[in-house]
């Protein structure tokens, strides 16, 4: 069993990815694919005057600051656009997908942070009305009856909160708890980026391989979004998958070579 | 078990419906809900500057004409924001609702009509480019083996055409087919009108019980949306349907009086 994290970014399109999960299908191989949506949630964003708003933890990592009007915008192009495309070309590609966001079937639920403390201007700072949250549950049996039943499902990263609560989640983690509570073989994470970097944004740095227990010493090598991509690496490999690739999506059968080996293979 | 579509019009809350629905699944009545998204379809593509366009066929009936880009809006607004929030509101309530379209697993399944006539200004003109269909075919089984499973199927009112293209549809004749090809018992259209009124708008004008076989004679009373409610009753009554009733959505506990009888009760 594979999963597959398919990158929110610009500048990635669908096509060639869904192609090559067509071709795995196929074969018989089950494939569950989790997608991002920045790219897309910035853009409605824009253009219905409410533009993203991005904040740095104390400990370096940046996210997006989700205020309820945020969460319903980010639902509407993760739920609404993005899983309904993606969905749409593989099923126009003989695929028979089937979306899901975390709040469908308790999916993935986790804890809400209502709050959250940022570094603005150098300062510490606390805000509030908050809608992201981390997972800590997974419905591994829907997504094992779906599979059972030949659907590929498609997941949109929105989870549920204890209290019923719409939250705004990372899509590499989300992909990482997945696999983990399905014990998959491989979790791949594509990407608008060759793999990590050891000196970004050169692509020729790529670094090839990375032993397990050599990851926490690339942390700090790692960035941007990178970050969040090797913490949920790490999970995943914790959890019991056996093998992480990092790799990129903008390529011709971009899942097909990244399971070649090409990108960044952690195992 | 129970076929509940929900008016996507303005003014319909969810809340009444979400604690009516929490109450019959705590009963242990098998629900469907199906909602519309029209009025949230149309106020996202104003702020989004692609305002709705609504076109008129020769013999009457007034439908959204859906280029692709009132397609993705329609999804923004279908899949993404009314389907996830109900799914939120229903899962906030203990119900463990699961949110679809009708691409999700083909589970609607129909004809596009990729070209439309329309009476404009008096003149016949076919209109090019529109993304909307009939439904064919419904995969009972998947939603079969989600009620099995416990789960509260939630379906947005889009399509899946032979082609694998997205397709909008109409929300009351979905549930219609949904209900026929579940053998379902009572079939419940709420909306935002006391049922079938002989002399609309006046809402004292309520006609509280049609018999199956006097339908047809009633549709030239039919205003507006009712001529395709009236349709997709007439349709679940010949396909096996025991009921359908008509009922307004804008009070407390509306499906509870729905299924109390107030409202128009076809059978």
């Amino acid at each position: 069993m594979l999963v597959v994290k398919l990158g929110g970014g610009a500048g990635i399109d669908h096509a060639a990815l869904v192609a090559d999960v067509a071709a795995l299908v196929a074969r018989g191989e089950r494939v569950i694919l989790v997608h991002g949506t920045s790219h897309q949630a910035n853009e409605l964003g824009e253009r219905l005057g409410h533009p993203p708003r991005f904040v740095q933890s104390p400990s370096g990592h940046t996210s997006r600051y989700t205020d309820r009007q945020t969460l319903d915008i980010f639902m509407m192009a993760a739920a609404g656009l993005v899983n309904t495309t993606l969905v749409e070309a593989l099923q126009a590609a003989g695929v028979d997908a089937l979306g899901l966001t975390g709040l469908d079937g308790r999916l993935l639920v986790g804890q809400r942070k209502a709050s959250i403390r940022v570094v603005e201007g150098g300062k510490p700072r606390v805000l509030r009305d908050d809608w992201t949250g981390t997972i800590e549950r997974v419905n591994a049996a829907l997504l094992q009856s779906l599979l059972a039943a030949g659907y590929v499902p498609v997941v949109a990263p929105l989870a549920l909160s204890h209290a019923g609560e719409g939250l705004n989640v990372d899509g590499d983690r989300a992909a990482g708890a997945i696999a983990v509570a399905l014990a998959a073989d491989v979790l791949v994470l594509l990407t608008n980026v060759p793999g990590l970097l050891h000196a970004f944004p050169d692509e020729r740095s790529l670094v090839p391989r990375i032993a397990r227990d050599a990851l926490d010493a690339w942390l700090p090598v790692a960035q941007g979004r990178m970050k969040k991509k090797l913490l949920g690496a790490g999970e995943a490999l914790a959890g019991g998958v056996r093998r992480v690739v990092l790799a990129d999506a903008r390529r011709d059968a971009p899942l097909a070579a990244a399971l070649a080996g090409n990108g960044t293979v952690i195992e």
